[in-house]
């Protein structure tokens, strides 16, 4: 069976319902790959991280990335990806849109630490939103 | 809590345990991820996959990649990167290296047909070698 395209609904639905994915990032000729929780809001994915570290690194030598999401079981996978340009800031602002689409979601951690609104002013973090700019997936068997 | 960095026997590990994991690839200044079933055998990863299609157009145009394993649940995650350059094939004799290290792990379909040895020869199929050239893992919370 050839895999199937899924529809811009059902990229949507994966992307609403799963709480982790995939970062995917290119910085010289390289490719990275790295799990990160994160929240879907139409048209915007929101990741947060430390401030420094590796794919922090990486992004600020290309803003280019994409975000990977499946659902794989032993019979039957599906992917999304979706690919945009990454803007990265730890401004109040930004910490307030992470926070409220996190907490919508019950997604409050940060390295094990809860966080609340009070709180976020001084937790040194740095927020990625990637604006979705083009999104497909598939769905097949093994 | 910081992320801890994994021991190389820890990495083995994980890969060796994991049935699924996702490829990285970057052509033209973009990242791509796509799940994929693989075999780890100390190191170099086995994949497989059709001999179109998106992956393979962008791993001709840069072999170097990166395979990523993770283990996530909901208070803790742990995540092996390893990177190496693949080699694409589709001869008689990667094919056999190929069945025979997923045979050996219960992996064998592609595509939902289960395959055999006798059919190999005929299925149209691209076979992925990673040789590993530097492999690191680390754990956390979220």
């Amino acid at each position: 069976m050839r895999p199937r395209d899924l529809t811009f609904q059902e990229c949507e639905a994966i992307l609403s319902e799963s709480r982790y994915g995939r970062l995917g990032l290119c910085a010289d000729g390289k490719p990275y790959v790295v799990p990160m929780s994160y929240v879907y809001s139409p048209g915007k994915i929101f990741l947060h991280s430390r401030s420094s570290g590796k794919k922090v690194d990486l992004a600020k030598k290309n803003l280019e990335v994409c975000f990977q999401v499946d659902l794989l079981d032993k019979d039957r996978w599906s992917s999304v990806i979706a690919y945009g340009k990454a803007r990265l800031s730890s401004d109040q602002e930004a910490k307030r849109r992470m926070f409220e689409s996190f907490t919508a979601r019950d997604l409050e951690g940060h390295g094990g630490k809860a966080f609340s609104r009070g709180d976020l002013k001084k937790m040194e973090m740095t927020i990625w939103e990637i604006e979705v700019e083009e999104m497909s997936g598939r769905e097949g068997i093994w």
